[in-house]
């Protein structure tokens, strides 16, 4: 084990209220580029921007952290370029937190043809990445944009996420697929915990201010997933995210994580990875998960699909046509301060672009309000 | 010849500046819904959005008039919704000056097949609306939304943009296609001027303070085109727009503008209708045109190519790749605040929805940033 108490000056977790009928918290995970409260939602801009938005807009919408795809950024523009740039906050003017993943779960989704969700939308045959290699290690694999080979493993993500620059960066793992068999994911377990340790060793060689979040293994198998937790809390990481196979539906994915933060610290923050929709976030929260990242509400915005305190509204129904009333009467996001049902379902009739982004700054503001709400509703003693 | 006189009251030109050196001059056109200073840039809102631009920013932008199409609106979503959304400023959150056309100018480009560059840009199909007949009372069409047939005439497409509230109206005209016999052109030329007095006395009726420009035609036969200033300027019009074929390359549509423009009172404004690319704005304004519509500026935003004062840039080329500096230095508009060329290159090379909205944003800065320096250029004497 070796210490980072040098490396995290800028990085700690303060809990604020602890519940007392739950794991739920409230909390700030402070970071060189500023304070998350949490819990919180986890803006995607795997590129470098929550798609249709701009970042000074986000800034402006009070997104506290966002997460971008060190994936993405290795097959363009290239992270050596970013770093040229003067790293990731910089190059896409981005001035508060963000997150980076390893990379390993695009290149393992596509090795498993468990092609992610966010690469779907975009068409088959242009992401029709192969993967060449896969030993201890690490991936060879070939870039979709330009044939360019690209060797990822523990040392080299991390050092991708090294150019980035990332107030929160993640170690390296191997994503399993959900049927193989106990030898199988055995042997994956024990890599991803191995690809682990060299990430975090590798990282606090130059920490650079950056925090590393342990990602915690062992699909449903709880027994499996309580080991990830012991092997991963002995090492100096600065938080954990909850990841690889969560189950295939929401009782399983609760289960999951009902079975696993009681084996983490709890005074580090836990970040579940990839999940984002209301049911998971609402029960998740009293299992004490922190953060929550997901493209899932901005997608479903450029499908028209709005998120409110009624439920889900599919603006493109009829129904909406002559409603001449915001979005949400008291949101207070530009679409609904500016804007009534009745425009933005024209919008969307008349395949504008404008539709798309409309709908997803006023989301994403719900997901920021929702949040609010329930670090409230934890301080009032009801989660 | 109906007077106008107490229907305009809050429409006036007034002209500040009168070049010595060509018919050029610096003006401000007053409406209902404030100045726009000429020469000016006019922003292509079909739909009631700039394509990618929320009407929010782009009222900071300095847009001082938007064009917004009468054939999109009578299709999706009706002009009848509009107005009892309180009219089309309230209905797309626009509260500076709008200017709609008729109609004909769509309606007859499906007609002649000769189908019009913006809809072009949305697919063949689903624009295939046909035009079931052609008559001295006007046209009837099949929308190619929901097969509804729509007639428009002189006095629907007045009624429709009185419904829409537009602060300037243009009357139904008759587009021709380029090779057409002498016989079928004159008959056109009358028929043209027919519907455009029909169109005046219905809108005179209900004036609603909506100015209304006449659309002065006879394609690139200056003889015709004398005669269609002395018909239109008898009538009670509010100001000029040159409409029609205007020719097949630049040369031709200075030509034409030129032979016009003499024919025309000095004290009205004139528009020259869905020309933008800056060598015909710099040729045609000393020719006296005062307003200039065209989604040329946004259209080529959306593919990468940027407006500069070194002349076009084409974003995507990888030479940008590495440059961290502004599109422009010099240039106030948010894309330039706070984004480097290398990273909208990297959006558009990401395929980023954000890529085509940041890109247009400078693009409508460039151009209304254009025209302020024009009416400099004028006032100094130069132009």
């Amino acid at each position: 084990m070796i210490s980072n108490s040098t490396t995290t000056k800028q990085f700690h977790f303060e809990i604020l209220y602890q519940s007392k009928r739950s794991r739920a918290r409230v909390g700030r995970i402070h970071t060189p580029h500023g304070i998350i409260d949490t819990p919180n939602f986890v803006g995607v801009g795997t590129n470098g921007s929550m798609k249709t938005l701009h970042n000074h807009d986000v800034s402006k919408s009070g997104l506290q952290l966002m997460f971008c795809n060190t994936y993405h950024f290795m097959v363009q523009p290239g992270t050596e370029l970013v770093k040229e740039a003067g790293g990731l906050h910089r190059f896409i003017q981005r001035h508060q937190p963000i997150i980076t993943d390893s990379g390993g779960f695009q290149v393992f989704s596509l090795a498993y043809s468990h092609v992610a969700k966010e690469l779907k939308g975009q068409g088959g045959k242009k992401h029709a990445s192969s993967v060449l290699k896969i030993t201890e290690e690490g991936v060879l694999f070939r870039s979709y944009r330009d044939g360019k080979k690209i060797f990822l493993s523990p040392e080299t993500s991390v050092q991708a996420q090294k150019d980035l620059g990332a107030d929160i960066i993640i170690p390296l793992d191997e994503l399993l697929p959900f049927h193989v068999d106990e030898t199988k994911l055995k042997a994956s377990f024990a890599r991803t915990h191995r690809w682990e340790l060299r990430s975090l060793y590798t990282h606090l060689k130059h920490p650079q201010n950056q925090a590393m979040f342990a990602v915690i293994h062992g699909g449903a198998d709880l027994e499996l997933r309580r080991q990830s937790c012991e092997i991963l809390t002995k090492e100096s990481f600065d938080g954990y995210a909850i990841g690889g196979s969560l189950g295939s539906d929401t009782d399983e994915l609760v289960a999951t994580v009902a079975g696993t933060t009681p084996h983490l610290p709890t005074e580090m923050p836990v970040h579940l990875l990839g999940i984002g929709d209301l049911p998971s976030v609402n029960r998740c929260i009293p299992h004490g998960i922190d953060t929550f990242d997901s493209s899932y509400p901005t997608k479903i915005a450029r499908h028209g699909m709005i998120l409110t305190k009624e439920g889900p509204l599919k603006l493109t129904r009829q129904i909406h046509a002559n409603e001449f009333r915001p979005l949400e009467d008291d949101c207070t996001c530009q679409t609904c301060q500016h804007y009534t049902r009745a425009y933005l379902h024209h919008l969307f009739k008349a395949n504008e672009p404008s539709a798309a982004s409309l709908a997803t700054q006023h989301n994403l503001s719900f997901m920021i309000r929702l949040m609010s709400q329930i670090r409230t509703e934890i301080l009032c003693g009801l989660i």
